[in-house]
């Protein structure tokens, strides 16, 4: 394999030193082997990246996110999250064919590498799961997914979204053969119960026990709406997260989504067991559930980093926005001192690479760990004159400010440009797939 | 004057039926002649943009800014109100030189322009007002602005910033009959009392009299922080809005910023007076003021309308970035219904519009206004299939997407570029006189 080497940009390492360095990033067979210097090529070939007037940072990683979703952008606004799915989210899912699947995740890879993220945790839906793995393998993108298993009978949940929980388990642990680690391990599957509601018990603690198992992620939501909440209470008689901490849904192995409303009994839970918590403040605003409090959460030890979600709940699916809130949003009730941007940087770097159980392959720029890297034009008018790279990237930044991506050593977009997929075919497939797939869904509302 | 014909969009005009439109947007000497259907040029000379897969929406107005404080960007992170302005954007007014004051400007306006703003109500400084003007004029963008006001004795304010009442009078009047209604009426004068705190109720007093009898616009800060509003209790014995209305600073012509502590009794009072009240999100989130509560002033009557405050409280000059942030930030306290993206829009554009006193010229696209338009890219990977432009342009897209921006008819940015300035040019500018300004801050302080 070729190298590829980063010039002439400010390094922002997110190593624990929180070193800045100014030189080369130096790829080779899609490792780090240089950050800082001069470095000179080793093989025959070898490709530049010009990064001057740029922030040269890890690649960004987003703990949630639904890329089956895609096509749906913009047409659930202004609902809250339970006759959001009802309404909208649970139909257009059940009305998905592969073919819109592949679209739906091309456009989601499409928006996500020319942003600067480079490492998803996704969740798909119930069927059609190796349409997402295709295609993020096609994009370039490094994708942590899994099939969503629902196998609680909700008269709310379209037929093709119910599943029997033996079949749902079968289907997960085939997926998870099929698909761990493939495409040199940019690939890796995740077990992904919707979350408490719409799964039995049985199935939240024989998926537990089978991702432990099989070395595999947990990836679920908790706690995102209060309705929720008080629902799971009624049923299991204990908080959201309690009753997860009961089935084996904690852990260093497992990464919630949300976390809207947490007791402090609860928060205690978490940080003892390591449960990885991501944040979505955009899709938390959007469908009302509230805003988390991630600075206690931060105070309490408790592991962080950033989703975008869905783009029907967001609707972008953009780093740069979610970091640049989580910086914002806490400050009213915390004090603008609270949620510094160093610190959100390492929520959506270190954080995401952590959550993603990939915390000593990616998440900052080191020697011996994976070339996962974005270069950040920061020479802008919306972003000059800030002097520190941390504001400008936090604060000034936007995803339209990234020049290249690169992801295990391979350049997936340079100047701007997506290299591994057609962006004007990405643009028209997902148009006409989306017609299709509201055609249908008007036909079966 | 050339003809400039916006062809292929999708016309969001924000008249009052909501109307959308397909076909030609027309300007003829610098006005409105044609909305929607085919254009056939009445000039020997006219340009067309190309609209497709576009939004062609009124020009952005944004009712609160501060140009002058551009070059302060990233260099004010983490610091609340009053700690803000003592430690270092007084310190920075204090030490702009007339060059710098016109770096800092056109850094401003090129922000603005290439994201869609056509106009601005802005707050200068205590000096080089008229660098202010000359360099919105040099840009073509359309300003209304004026020098700072703040004659009050406070030991917290620097030495060059403090003034004497008749003379901030006087040269406010002076700065008024030079500029008002210049540039072909796209430049105009507004009184700026910076806010209670910082200027004598004699100035006050004496400002709303001549505004009035000037028909000129009056903008100040208003109920932006709690300390801030203490302050003014304490003094005057009377809540802020209370007082802003004794001394005769409220009305149809008056914009208040912020107003995020507002009591029942105030929210009153800007009703009935009908004074215009500019919501800035992202400014009073950074500074941890709180979340204005914009619904109930909305529910209300009272009018409404967007700005991003300065550079080194926000950090960008962005209307997309505002809008986003007003649509979904009120939604956990009030549902996910509230704020909805037309009520955005709209107070992103009529609402700026009226706040500037440009309601029947600006804020809508009909035939007769003037030619103040924005084309903005909904074809992207981030903002398709979204079949709705107004959650595509509210949700979505970006200050980036922003491909034609045309003020009073002349076309300032085509294609992503800026054509009134250099734009290689502004930023090696900002970033030299930057340099200068924070040594001259660093040796004063």
């Amino acid at each position: 394999m070729a190298e590829v080497i980063i010039r002439g940009g400010t390094i922002v390492t997110m190593d624990p030193q929180w070193s800045l360095e100014t030189g080369d990033v130096a790829c080779r067979d899609g490792e780090l082997v240089q950050v800082g210097g001069r470095y000179v090529p080793q093989e025959h070939e070898y490709e530049i990246l010009d990064a001057e007037g740029c922030a040269v940072i890890p690649g960004l990683v987003q703990s949630h996110v639904h890329m089956c979703q895609t096509l749906a952008r913009g047409r659930a606004d202004d609902l809250e999250l339970l006759p959001w799915l009802r309404d909208l989210v649970w139909p257009y899912e059940a009305s998905l064919e592969a073919v819109d699947m592949a679209a739906s995740v091309r456009l989601a890879c499409a928006e996500l590498l020319l942003g600067g993220t480079t490492a998803v945790l996704d969740m798909g839906t119930v069927r059609h799961t190796g349409e997402i793995f295709a295609a993020a393998q096609g994009a370039g993108l490094r994708a942590t997914s899994g099939k969503v298993m629902m196998d609680e009978a909700t008269p709310d949940i379209p037929i093709p979204l119910r599943e029997d929980t033996r079949a749902s388990l079968d289907e997960s642990h085939q997926l998870r053969k099929e698909w761990h680690e493939r495409a040199a391990g940019r690939l890796r599957y995740a077990y992904a119960p919707r979350f408490a509601l719409s799964c039995t018990r049985d199935l939240l603690e024989e998926t537990a026990q089978s991702a432990r198992a099989a070395g595999v992620r947990i990836h679920t939501h908790a706690s995102e709406n209060q309705s929720e909440i008080a629902e799971v209470e009624r049923r299991t008689g204990l908080s959201n997260i309690a009753y997860l901490n009961e089935v084996g849904l904690t852990g260093g192995d497992v990464c919630l989504a949300h976390c809207v409303w947490v007791t402090e009994a609860e928060r205690e839970i978490l940080r003892e067991t390591g449960t990885h918590v991501s944040h979505c403040p955009s899709s938390n605003l959007k469908l009302g559930s509230g805003i988390a409090e991630v600075p206690e959460l931060m105070e309490a030890g408790v592991p962080l980093s950033l989703g975008a979600d869905g783009a029907p709940c967001n609707n972008n699916l953009d780093a740069f926005v979610e970091m640049r809130l989580a910086a914002l949003l806490h400050k009213p009730r915390r004090g603008p001192a609270s949620m510094r941007a160093p610190l959100v940087l390492r929520m959506a770097t270190q954080g995401g690479a952590r959550a993603l159980g990939l915390g000593d392959q990616i998440g900052s720029l080191e020697p011996g760990k994976r070339g996962d890297v974005a270069v950040v034009d920061l020479s802008t008018e919306h972003a000059i004159p800030a002097s520190n790279p941390y504001s400008a990237l936090v604060y000034a930044a936007r995803a339209s400010d990234v020049r290249h991506t690169v992801v295990d050593g391979e350049v997936v977009v340079r100047d701007r440009h997506l290299l591994t997929l057609d962006q004007a075919e990405v643009v028209s497939e997902a148009r006409a797939r989306a017609r299709e797939v509201f055609t249908r869904v008007g036909r079966t509302a």
